[in-house]
């Protein structure tokens, strides 16, 4: 018996998956081996300039994990589009941070593109906009 | 004599700006032009909800443009990267909108996809970011 393969955009949601799993686990190796490491490499985080170049992008990741914050992310509707090797997923991120006392979340509209290199899919850009106005139901903004 | 091929990369880049062409002449029949008309389609407008699938995305246009406000739009730090028949540009939008007595500006950062069909490059996800505390060199934010 052999198992059902994997539709690409399955495959591609999974490499989504993995890309927040390695940023709620501040996993540096593993959110290292999730990118192309190139030039043509992107990100965007909440509030920062556009970085530039795998040097700059893997960088910001070393300096962000670097400094622990606890925190919980979800994904809500995601959504995958495959083209040949190329591949993006739209997803809302819930993001719950911890601290002294309380917590806080905050909601961010991302979308991530993937280059699928040697059968894996690898982020080759990060996007993510902050949803100003947009609270979760059943969630409080902040607990003290 | 015939002139050089333009790089697939020069392509996209002016596709990207016939997008801010349209948009800042409210050219609704250019804007829905440049769009894959399907699905996949996706947007998301600074502040909005992601928008899925052509109609609800061609609707926001109509809608924005019904309610036309003055606006002057460039771009800076285009930067293209053409993967097979998909493309993504990442720039900055700066945007000076006009009303009665001054003019605001911000700064946006967006990652546009494209499609190529029949030799076109078509939008197929604009996303947009805005940069809440970048202001542009030599430009105030509001002048009454």
């Amino acid at each position: 018996m052999t198992k059902a393969p994997k539709s690409a955009e399955q495959e591609v949601l999974n490499a989504n998956l993995e890309f927040y799993r390695a940023l709620q686990n501040l996993d540096l190796a593993k959110m290292e081996a999730l990118w192309v490491q190139e030039e043509i490499a992107t990100c965007l985080h909440p509030g920062w300039e556009l970085l530039i170049g795998w040097e700059d992008v893997g960088g910001s990741w070393a300096s962000i994990f670097k400094s622990p914050q606890q925190m919980r992310i979800t994904i809500s509707r995601p959504l995958a589009v495959v083209h040949g090797d190329v591949a993006w997923v739209n997803c809302i991120e819930n993001i719950t941070t911890l601290y002294e006392g309380g917590f806080s979340t905050a909601s961010v509209e991302a979308v991530n593109i993937f280059l699928q290199r040697e059968g894996k899919w690898l982020l080759v850009h990060h996007h993510a906009a902050p949803l100003p106005d947009h609270v979760p139901a059943n969630t409080s903004r902040s607990i003290q």
